[in-house]
C-alpha cells in the first residue's frame, strides 16, 4: 500500500516534470539576431559581406563572436593558428572532447550564411546547454576556425600542420598568411604544437548551409552529408600557332582557342556521361595574344573534377586527358596538363550519419543523404576522429554571393539537429 | 641607196643601244641594304622590331627614310598628318599624280617586312628612275604613311579626314595620337586641309608582303590583289549564372563558358560551311569571375568576320547571331552582340589588276589573284582614285612576328613589278 502510494506519487512527479520542463532546444530568434549582428562586420554597400580572413572586418567579427562564446559559458582561448577554441569540461574524466564549429571568414563579396550559420549555431548549442544546466559527459569544444575560405588554415593546423609555403601565400586581405596569423593573435612559434593527434577527438559535428540546390529541389529539411568530395584541379595549356586572323585561311590555322572550346565541351560531355553526382568545370580561361585580329596561339585554362570516390575522379581525369589528345590531333594543337595535388575525398562516419538522421527524425524533420561538393573544415577534422555534417537548404542553391540565403526556420532546425546529435553521441560510447 | 645605208646605220645604232642599255630595273641588293639599315631602328634583342608609331624608333626610322627619299631625287615634305610625301614633277602638265608607297611603323614585336618592303621599294623605284634619267609623264609621289598599324592615321587623313576621337586615342607608344602627330612634325591646325578630293589621284600602287601563306603554298611569285577585305568585329557577351563549381550539379548550371565554347565552335563551322575565302575568328575571351571553383557566370569575347563581299560578311554575321540564340536556349544563357562599325571591303581597280599581271608576265614571274585579308593604306587611297596592290610571298605565312620573313629575290621581283606597273600606267591614259 505504502509502495503503491509511493509509486503514484513518483508517476505524478514525473508527469509534472515532463509538463514543466520543455525539451532542450535552441532559440532560433537568438541565432537570427547573432547572424544579423555578425553581418555588420564587413557589410557590403550592395549587400552581403566581405569579411576575408585577416581583414579589419574579420578581426572585429572574431571579437564579437569571442564575446558570444564567453556568454555561452565557454572558456575561450585563441590557439597558435588563430582558431577561437571555447571549452567546457565534461562530467566524466578521461573522455576525448566532442567538437562542434565552423568559420566566420567569408570570400570577397560573399554572403552571411556560409560558415556563420555553423559557427553561431555551435555557440547557441553551448549557450542552451549552459542555460538549461546540462553538462555533457565529454568535454565540449566549440571551435571557430581561422581562414577557412583562403587556405583552410585553422583546421589544417590541427590536422596535418602548416608548411612554410602556405604561410607565405598572400591572402585576400593583402597580407601574407604569416602576418595574418600574428594579427589575429596566433603564435607562429607554437604553430607546430597546435597539431593534434589522430584519435584525440571523440567526434566532430558541423552544421553548414548546403551551398547547392539539392535539398531545396528535393524539398527536404536536413541534409545528412555522406562525405566531402575530393578534388583534382589542373592547369591545362593548349599550344597552337598565333597568326594574322585576316590573312590565315581557315584550313591553315592552329587555333588554340577553337581547340580549347572543343575541350570545354568534351569535359562537360565526359563528366555527364557516367551516372552519379560528380562534377567537372572549366572555370577560367586565358587566350594569348588575345586580340580581335590574331588567331590565338596559346590558351591556358583551369579544369577541376570533384567526386566522393577518388577512383572515379582519376578515371574521369584520364578520360579527359585522352580526349584532349584526340582534339589536339584534329586541330593541329597540343595539350599539356599540370595537375595540382589531389585533395582526397573525406567520408563522414556512417554511425554519425545515422545519429544525425535519427536526430532529425526525432525532431520530425525530413532528411536526404548527399555529398558535400564544397570543402569544409570537417574534412581536416576527419584526420583526428569521426566526423558528421548537417546541411540545411540554400535558397536557389546560391552561395559565395550576396544573394546567399537560408531561412531562419531552416537554420533553427539545423541547430536543433546539431544539438540533438551532440547529446546522442555524448550519451553513447564509451561508457563509464 | 642612201636610204638603205641610213636604215643599216639606224639598225646598228638600235642594236648597240639595246646591248648597252639594260632594261630599267630596281637594284635588289640596295633594297636589302636599306631594309637591313632600317631594321636597326627599334630592333628587339630577341629579333624583329618594335617601331610603333610615335616611338623614338619611329622618329629615327623616319629620319633615315627621309634621307633615302631625298637621295632618290624627291622633294620631300612632312604633311599635316605626318606623312612623308616625296614628289617629283612629270613631263606632261595637268595630269594627276601617280602615288606609290606604304608605311614603316610596326606592331609591338613585329617584323622587318610588313610596310618596310613597300616603302623602301617605292623609294627604290624613284631612285632608279632618277639614276636612269627617266621622267614620268605624271607627277610621282612616294608616300610613307604615318601610323598605319595603330589607326591608319596618315592615309585616312588624306581620304576621309580624322575625327577628334581618333586623335584622343592612346597609341602603342603611350602617347595620344594628337601628341604623336605633333611629335613627328604634323600640323594639327592644318589636318583638315590635308584631306584630298576624290579623283585627285591618277592611281595608287602598293607593294606589300602577303602576310599569309597562299602564294607560298601555290608556289607563285607575285600576288595580284583583288581587294582588301571588309571586316565586322563585335564584342559578344554571354550571360549565365555564376555558382559554386562543387555544389552545383551538372544539370543545374548556367555555364557561360560552356555556352561560349559552343559559340566558338559554331563560328568556325558557319564560316567554313560556305565556299569561299572568308575568315571568322574568336581571338580573345574573358570568363568571369574566373576561378577554378566557380561556374563562369559571364563570358565576353571578340568575334570578327572578313571577306571581300560585304553581303557575305553580313550574311555570315546574321547566321552566327541566329546560332547563338539556339545555343543560349539550350544552355540557359543569353547572348548579346555589340558590333563595331563595319569596315567596308575596298576592291582594287580591275584594269590595274591586269596591268600588274601583265607586268609580272613581262618579267616572267608567275602570278595568283587573291584577296588581302589584312588592312592596308591602299584601302583609304581607294577613296581618291583607282588602286592596285602587289603581294610577294611571306615565308610560312608568318607576319606581325619577329619570324616574319620574305626572301630578297621575292622583294626584288615585287619592286620590279611595282616599277614596271608604274611605267605602264604612266604611259597609258590620259593621253596628251
Amino acid at each position: 500500500m505504502a509502495t503503491c502510494r509511493f509509486l503514484i506519487l513518483w508517476v505524478l512527479a514525473t508527469a509534472t516534470a515532463t509538463a514543466q520542463t520543455p525539451p532542450v532546444r535552441v532559440q532560433g530568434e537568438r541565432i537570427s539576431a547573432h547572424l544579423q549582428a555578425l553581418s555588420q562586420f564587413g557589410k557590403n554597400p550592395q549587400g552581403g559581406v566581405s569579411r576575408v580572413a585577416y581583414s579589419d572586418a574579420d578581426v572585429a567579427g572574431r571579437a564579437y563572436v569571442l564575446g558570444l562564446m564567453r556568454e555561452a559559458g565557454l572558456s575561450v582561448q585563441t590557439d597558435a593558428a588563430g582558431n577561437l577554441v571555447g571549452r567546457r569540461d565534461g562530467t566524466q574524466p578521461g573522455l576525448q572532447p566532442l567538437l562542434i564549429g565552423s568559420h566566420i571568414d567569408s570570400v570577397p563579396e560573399g554572403g552571411n550564411y556560409d560558415g556563420d550559420v555553423g559557427a553561431l549555431a555551435a555557440i547557441e548549442v553551448a549557450q542552451v546547454l549552459k542555460d538549461r544546466g546540462v553538462t555533457l559527459r565529454h568535454p565540449l569544444e566549440v571551435i571557430v576556425f581561422s581562414n577557412e575560405e583562403g587556405v583552410m588554415l585553422g583546421s589544417t593546423a590541427l590536422s596535418h600542420g602548416i608548411e612554410a609555403a602556405r604561410l607565405n601565400l598572400v591572402s585576400q586581405s593583402g597580407k601574407t598568411v604569416r602576418a595574418g596569423v600574428q594579427l589575429i593573435g596566433g603564435d607562429l612559434q607554437q604553430l607546430a604544437a597546435a597539431q593534434r593527434t589522430p584519435g584525440s577527438v571523440a567526434a566532430y559535428l558541423e552544421l553548414h548551409i548546403e551551398q547547392g540546390a539539392v535539398l531545396e529541389q528535393a524539398a527536404r529539411q536536413i541534409g545528412v552529408v555522406e562525405g566531402i568530395v575530393g578534388i583534382i584541379d589542373c592547369e591545362v595549356t593548349v599550344q597552337g600557332f598565333a597568326n594574322h586572323a585576316g590573312t590565315t585561311p581557315m584550313n591553315q590555322r592552329h587555333d588554340a582557342l577553337l581547340a580549347a572550346a572543343r575541350f570545354i565541351e568534351a569535359v562537360n560531355q565526359i563528366v555527364k556521361a557516367t551516372p552519379g553526382r560528380q562534377v567537372g568545370t572549366v572555370g577560367w580561361v586565358r587566350a594569348e595574344p588575345g586580340a580581335y585580329n590574331v588567331v590565338p596561339g596559346k590558351v591556358v585554362l583551369g579544369l577541376e573534377i570533384r567526386d566522393l570516390q577518388a577512383d572515379k575522379i582519376r578515371a574521369l581525369y584520364a578520360e579527359v586527358v585522352k580526349q584532349a589528345e584526340v582534339i589536339g590531333q584534329q586541330s593541329g594543337t597540343t595539350f599539356q596538363f599540370e595537375p595540382h595535388a589531389m585533395s582526397e575525398p573525406a567520408l563522414t562516419d556512417t554511425h554519425l550519419q545515422a545519429v544525425i538522421a535519427q536526430s532529425a527524425q526525432a525532431l520530425q524533420l525530413s532528411t536526404l543523404q548527399l555529398p558535400s561538393g564544397a570543402g569544409h573544415d570537417a574534412q581536416e577534422m576527419a584526420a583526428l576522429g569521426p566526423i558528421g555534417m548537417i546541411f540545411i537548404p540554400s535558397v536557389g542553391g546560391i552561395s559565395h554571393s550576396p544573394k546567399e540565403y537560408s531561412r531562419p526556420g531552416d537554420i533553427e532546425n539545423g541547430a536543433n539537429v546539431l544539438l540533438e546529435s551532440l547529446r546522442r553521441v555524448d550519451a553513447e560510447a564509451p561508457g563509464p
